[in-house]
Formats: C-alpha cells, structure tokens, sequence
C-alpha cells in the first residue's frame, strides 16, 4: 500500500520554504501483530515544530533529515492487528505529516512520552477539534493559566497571539474563570473576532496600532497582573513595563523568534523582572501530562455548554501541509491551523 | 546639637561620583515625647541605593536632592523620650546616612514600610551584623535560597557576586543546604576566600577566565538547578546556556546594569527560560518580611555554632559613605561593605 509523506529535505534558514519539504510516497509495510493501520483524516501545524527543523537538540529532538516529519493528527482505524481497536475507530496520534500511519497499540511515543495512539470520542466533539481546543494547544493554555500563572477571578489578564488555537483557547479560559482579557492580534479580522466572537475584553492590532505601550496602558487601566506569552519581540517589552508588581508571565511561546537568523535579543527592560517581582516560568505543556484528564474533563463540559469557541484555517491535502506550518509565521490562520485529508470527520 | 549628614546633591550618570554627594551639617532639633536619639555607630552601602538615586518611581521611593540620604544603621541610643528605650541600648534603624538620628519608638518607617527602631543584643553577634549576615543582606539571601528557589540538597547553585555580602551569605546557606556551590567574583583573592574559607566547591574569576561559559560548565559537571543572580550582563547568557531543564533563578540583583547609560539589554538566549522550562522570580526581600523571624532564628544558631563565617571591607566616617557606595560598583568591596562612625561597638 502507497502513502504520501513530508519528507525534511533541508533545514530552513528563517521562515522556512515550500524547498524545505519533499513529498515522498512510500510502500507502507505489512501490518504485524499489535500494529493498528490508520487513514489520517487531519493533521496539526504547531509553532513548536520550527525548533525541531533545525539541528539543535532542545526539549525534543530535531527532525532528521530524508525522513517523514511528525506531529499531532488525527484519523480512522482502518486495519487492525490490535484488539483495543477495531476498523472505523477515531484516533488521535503523533505521525502527522503522512496519509497513512502505522501505530502500534500499545507503544509509547519515543519523542512524547506518551501512547502512540488514544482513541477519541467523536460523537460530541468533532475529531479536528482533538488538535485544537480539546487536544495539546488548549491543554497548554489551560496549563500556562491555572498551572503557571494561576490567575485569579478579576484579575487582568493580556494575551498575546490570542487570535492562535493557543491564545484563543487561553482568551476563553481566562474569561470563563472571571478575568479581564486583553489580547493582541495581527490583523483586524483578528481583532474583530476576539472583541464580537470570543468576548474578550479588549483587543490591540499590534501590526498597526500607533504606540503599542500606550494601547496596551489603555487597554489594561488596572495593570497587567497576567501575561500569557506566545510572541516574544518589542511587544514583551511594552507589556513589562504595564505589569503590576508581582506579576506572573506564562512563557509559552517566542514565535516572533523562531526564525531570527540574527542573535535574538532578550526583553530591554528585563530588570523589570526585578523591580516589579515578576515570575517569568518557560513552560512545555508535557510538563503538565499528568493533569491533561481534569483539563480534558472541564474543557467537554464547557464545549457541551457552548461556552468554547474555536475557529480553524483549513488548507487541504498532504501537499499543502508545508504552505501550512509556514503560514503560522506568516499570521495567515485565524484560530488553529490545520489540514485536512480527507472529508470523512 | 550638630550633626553631620550625606546630602544628594544631584543625581548621577552611571556610577555615581563624589560630586553627586553633600556633606551638610545640621543642627537636630530638641526630642519630642516618643522618639530616640540615636548615634549611629555603622552605616550600610547598599546596591540598591544606586537606584534610588535616579528619579524614577520604582518599588522604593527615589532620594530627593537636597536632603539626607537614608538606609540601614546600627547605633546607641544616648538619649530617649520614649519608655522602650534606654540610654546605651543597641538599635537598628532606617536613618543611615546621618552621624545622629532622631527616631520615632513607635513609628512605622514610611518607605520600608516597618518599625523605625528595633532593639538588637550584641552579647552574641557584634552590632555590624545586623547590616550583614544578621540583617538585611543576609535576609535577602535565604529567602532567595529558600522561598524563592526552594533549593534542595544535592543541587546544583551558581551564585554571581558570590563575595558581595548577599552572595556570601548565600553561597554558605547553600552550604549548610546540602547544595553543591559554585560562585562568581572579580578578583583573585575573593575567589580565594570562597574556596578556602567559605568552603565552596568551586570559583570562576568572571573577570580573568578565557571562556566564562566553559569554566561555568566545568564548575558544574551536572549542569546548574538554582542560579543565585546579583550581577546580570553577559554573565546571565552563560548560565543560561548550563542551567538544567526546570532550574529555578532568584532574581536578586543586576549591579553590572545599575549604572548602564545606555538602554540595557536582557539576556540573548531569553528564549531558553522557555525552552528549558526555568523559572525566573524578581524578589525584594521586603516580600518575606513576615518571615524573617524564622531566618533570624536560624542564622542566630548558625553563628553561635560558627558555621556561617563573613567579612567586612571597613570605611571610616561619614565623609568616606560616598566612596564606600561607589566602591560598591567598582567591585572594592570584599563581603560586606560597612561605614563606621565610632570605634564604639
């Protein structure tokens, strides 16, 4: 049997390329006892995945070169040699970046730390969404909340990059546990999605906005006592200086860093961390594995309640799949990235 | 009666110079019912004083030109109006700065927002300590150590300025800890005295070393948990880059940027507090004053069991305070620096 996969051809300097990838069709194996065989239906872009282009060795080892990228996806059992899954299953896995996936039943994801496979519940909550509100990027904005930064009912919570499937989940968690939410965004379709869909309390587009330091004073007239960070760059800076003492910052993301060829520089006025007694904690949402069932829980019961909503940006097709992880560089999603195989859910 | 008093005469540019200072004297007013008339005996320099002399409003109100500067003193009372204290009694007070203070027994200091006056015994720990090991600096040390990084026997703690008087306080609680010490300081003979006296397991001469992540990283073969950081600058990216996943940096100064003219820059490699999970907390030692009884206590008994050894660099006179603040950014300092008024003790 035939499958189509992303190949790492070469490793990207700065945002990566469409001659980054190569779409390489492969003779897939004979399935052997415990293997489940499994069509992926969607697969996952994350900001994570640029660190693992380059060869550097960080909290997950890098992609290696001539072989299938990976990462989050999921699809439906169509062969078994396992007898937990049956054919029509829905599953989530860790081989994104490839029509057809060989999981084993029973395996521990080397990379993850984690099963191979997991079945899903796709009566209540489509399967796409296990990438995006129920699935790792909601997790890790519940864990940057609760866990990190612990925020705290009336507080004042900012929110950058709050228009992605992390900041947007975090947007809705922060306001569902009683905080003031300021978010920021790069476009004004953005903005408008956040103000008149998702509620929040107030929204800055940082691409236009003239004095981003005096927008965000304004946006926060009590102060930022929360900072949930996915962007990194000039903004930090301007955020810094409107915290309140004794803030704490949820580092989530840096992706305004990603694709710095240049040394990157750390925030000016890092010695605000001092002054204010701030607490910076970096975080990667494993860490928080353990507690992934009590998010998991309360995020089905506030999906059930329509308190959650999400939006994708589909692209579809395997081919596509690089257009889709560089346009998380480039701003182009509203909400999660994803792409879609088949039109099965 | 005349007393003599270090006046700000007007703000610095990077290191402060002499020129900046004012050696006014006064004429004190007669008692009021309630206060006390202090004679200091010693004064304390302090890093954190550079920050008051500029005009920003931060978490500690700035000096104001014209008038006495103030901090940390110990001195004898020789004359009171308020029945808690005698004359010849040994005090701790705010109002350093001044050969003469005139303090209120029952008042709250309005900066340091606690008592004004507080009566020490000097049967056991000589009068300087209070400014020292006993006092302040000390403080700053163990809740660094302890509330802060939550240290734990057999981790590894990089301590920068370690021979200033936090550092060494520091470097010998993390001792007494269990931790595995490795410390930074500017000269040969401070590397000295933390190897040889104070006993801790290695020493960098930050200002000498070829390669100062290198000799961090050979300092510490298991990678760094804790980082004790007084100093800031480039220092801070090299232990970044050996910190260990989930290490933890109390935030406790950034002297190397105390006196940066030009907009200061924080650490390069930012992106590793995320990447590696660190968590960084500014702190002022006022946050754990409720909680300084407990230290008091503890170091008290460290001392009486000589297990806490330190060391003073001595100015004499109220006309030499400029100098021994200066000489806090020159590095002249070995342990704590002091000025001392009376060869009274």
């Amino acid at each position: 049997m035939k499958s189509r996969e992303i190949h790492l051809r070469k490793r990207p300097a700065g945002i990566p390329t469409e001659d980054n990838f190569a779409l390489v069709t492969v003779d897939l194996p004979a399935l052997q006892d415990g293997e489940v065989l499994v069509q992926n239906l969607w697969m996952s872009v994350d900001p994570y995945m640029r660190g693992r282009m380059d060869d550097i060795e960080s909290y997950i080892p890098p992609f290696q070169l001539g072989e299938a990228l990976d990462g989050d996806a999921v699809g439906r059992v169509i062969e078994s040699k396992h007898s937990d899954y049956q054919v029509g299953d829905r599953v989530h896995h860790l081989k994104g970046w490839r029509e057809y996936a060989i999981c084993c039943g029973d395996g521990l994801d080397e990379v993850m730390h984690k099963p191979e496979l997991t079945k899903i519940d796709t009566t209540a909550i489509p399967a796409s969404a296990y990438l995006g509100v129920i699935g790792m990027p909601g997790r890790t904005a519940y864990a940057g909340l609760e866990y990190v930064a612990k925020i705290l009912p009336g507080e004042t919570v900012y929110i950058s990059g709050a228009a992605g499937a992390v900041g947007s989940a975090a947007s809705q968690i922060a306001k569902l546990k009683g905080c003031r939410v300021v978010g920021s965004a790069g476009s004004n379709e953005k903005v408008d999605w956040l103000l008149n869909e998702l509620g929040i309390d107030a929204a800055i587009n940082y691409k236009t906005v003239d004095n981003i330091e005096l927008a965000i004073a304004e946006a926060c007239p009590h102060g930022i006592d929360v900072y949930f960070e996915n962007v990194g760059g000039p903004q930090m800076d301007a955020v810094l200086n409107v915290m309140n003492d004794f803030g704490r910052i949820a580092l989530c993301g840096l992706i305004s860093d990603y694709n710095t060829m240049e040394s990157a520089v750390g925030p000016k006025n890092f010695a605000q961390i001092l002054t204010k007694s701030l607490m910076v904690k970096g975080f990667i949402v494993t860490e928080f594995d353990a507690r992934a069932g009590e998010y998991e829980k309360q995020m089905a019961q506030w999906i059930a309640e329509g308190k959650i909503k999400w939006r994708e940006t589909v692209l579809n097709g395997i081919e596509s799949a690089p257009q889709a992880l560089i346009g998380l560089f480039k701003g182009t999603n509203c909400g999660k990235m994803l792409v879609k195989f088949s039109e099965e859910t």
